[in-house]
């Protein structure tokens, strides 16, 4: 199967030989050393400021959202929440679950974040902001750097949610001043599920050593604290945290962060420019680099998921709730080419040329 | 590397062959499939009584153990903890935080929990009950019959903590009456770790939907509600998940649980018999089959596992905190046979020689 979703996505043939091999025992200074290894690379490729600290979290990037959410955020914060999708609204239900006021910035699906839209709540009384940087479940990237601007301005604690654009996307977390950004192995460091990570400014650092978490699982300061000896604190998902060590080694050695932003990015375009001609349209108004949302103009979207899986053994990202019939997605991330696009795009035209498109 | 730690542990062929594999995309009929086998798979390997549910957790075991308490207790509640070593120390640890009230019954390192010591809780207001069945820092077996008719005379919610034991100790949770079961994807199901599975008998289901639970990762009755279609409410380690399906399908083929519990037992056994002539103390009053902890009698246990490591290519499993020096343990899960024991053994005799041991 060739495979366009946004996760789990296709992993290179060194992470595979990985996950064949015997996980080893991990309460060891080998371990720990490749531990320090990932966090360093992690550190370097968010491009951190100086005393950033990351952590490794065995569960879904949703379990390090609501990790984020518990141990930056308390009762007496007011946050706002940039919602435009499934993942935004992630992010407010969890402030509701855990009585963190909020406020929603709503935007519709697809609709990008302007200046002007966010300065509306400037000068009022918020303590922190949460943004998926990627909504993927619009593809809508929002601008890091413009909101960060915001959030010094207001003194907002800032967490970029990066699940989906970390290496897809430019991002500079020293210089847009997030406080924390996390993400999750299946993306574009194209590893298996399992492994979520969470980089922390130095301030946030702070925050979370002092915070008071009503959870053993997702107590962050924990998790920190066993990181100076390069452990966790609980059995972590030890082969992937071994595949991402292969991964994170590959993209240093093929240039680093910005070469691999720069090869999603292309690809990306690469598929975008061969759909040209297609009944599409492209319904995010700030495309990510990492997923294209698609509305098909007469067809239903989750048909042409079901087809394309069933008749052409490719899978594509259908959309959930509302937006199931109307959008699927098309994924850049993962060992995908150029030639893969064309695969997907010649499918697209056998199913025109059938009248199903 | 050879690997006698209690987890991760060594893994077949068909497992590690899985690992190697791309990730498929998982909102789909055939993951689902995949997911339903599962779960008929450990209800019948539980021996779950019928109206059992099971649900798939990406986390470590210990995410699951508090799950479990988050779930099925609330500050109304008043359990017993069954604490005679780490794992009964979290279970403890783990209802100070969520404000459960709990008496702990507890035991020295090794001990086993005798009816004479469980039935001084006889006829108390009592509510529920925690036990790690095999606590792993101590192996200490504990009597999941004899402590099930002490819950169901008492009307205790029964919790069993079943990490390192289940396939490997006899378990049948429809005669014990736990409620509750919980394991992990890499003691005897022998994948890689990253995946927890609970398993809830119908009063549990029935509480657990009932629940008021302040976590949307960790709420259960989500996690029910996804799996009446074998899906999980985030992404879940879909490559673990498709190996513990390799791994359940091959213990089926080989004759099912039992057969399985005998094999860890002849294994255990085997090493027991090895070992009798060395300056070995079995610590453990109770042994679980899983695992045998070892006090050296004239070495020091941390040191015999960095000689080992180091010098051997041989893992056993160190302890921690306080048993650290004392203690080191020696795993019979996995993918191991009798020679490997004889392995072990003779690098044991070795240290002999040399005066180390």
């Amino acid at each position: 199967m060739l495979n366009f979703t946004v996760g789990p996505v296709m992993s290179s043939k060194a992470v595979r030989v990985v996950g064949a091999e015997q996980v080893p025992y991990f309460r060891t200074s080998e371990f720990s050393e490749l531990m320090f290894e990932n966090e360093r690379l992690m550190l370097k490729f968010t491009k951190a400021p100086r005393g950033s600290k990351a952590v490794f979290l065995t569960n879904s990037s949703t379990g390090a959202m609501e990790a984020v959410i518990m141990n930056c955020f308390t009762e007496k914060d007011n946050v706002l929440v940039v919602n435009g999708g499934s993942f935004g609204a992630r992010f407010a239900q969890m402030c509701e679950i855990h009585n963190i006021p909020y406020t929603e910035i709503k935007l519709n699906h697809g609709q990008k974040l302007t200046k002007e839209m966010l300065y509306r709540y400037d000068g009022q009384p918020f303590t922190g902001l949460l943004v998926n940087v990627d909504e993927t479940s619009t593809g809508v990237l929002y601008d890091t750097q413009m909101i960060g601007e915001f959030c010094k301005k207001n003194h907002l604690f800032y967490v970029c949610d990066c699940v989906s654009s970390f290496l897809a996307d430019p991002f500079n977390m020293a210089e847009c001043g997030a406080d924390v950004m996390l993400t999750g192995s299946q993306k574009v460091l194209a590893c298996p599920p399992g492994i979520s990570i969470v980089v922390l400014a130095p301030i946030a650092v702070e925050r979370v050593k002092k915070a008071h978490v009503n959870s053993m699982y997702f107590d962050l300061a924990d998790a920190l604290k066993n990181m100076e000896r390069g452990q966790t604190p609980f059995t972590p998902a030890v082969g992937i945290l071994i595949q991402i060590n292969t991964r994170l080694k590959e993209i240093e050695a093929a240039g680093g962060e910005d070469v691999e932003v720069a090869r999603v990015a292309a690809q990306a375009a690469d598929f975008r420019e061969k759909i040209k001609d297609l009944p599409f349209e492209i319904v995010s108004e700030s495309p990510a680099n990492g997923v294209t949302p698609l509305h098909p103009l007469h067809a239903n979207a989750y048909d042409i998921f079901l087809k394309l899986k069933d008749e052409y053994g490719i899978w594509i990202c259908p959309n959930g709730g509302d937006m199931k019939d109307a959008i699927f997605r098309v994924g850049h991330i993962g060992y995908l080419n150029h030639d893969d696009n064309t695969t997907l795009v010649n499918a697209f035209k056998d199913l025109m040329s059938k009248g199903l498109l």
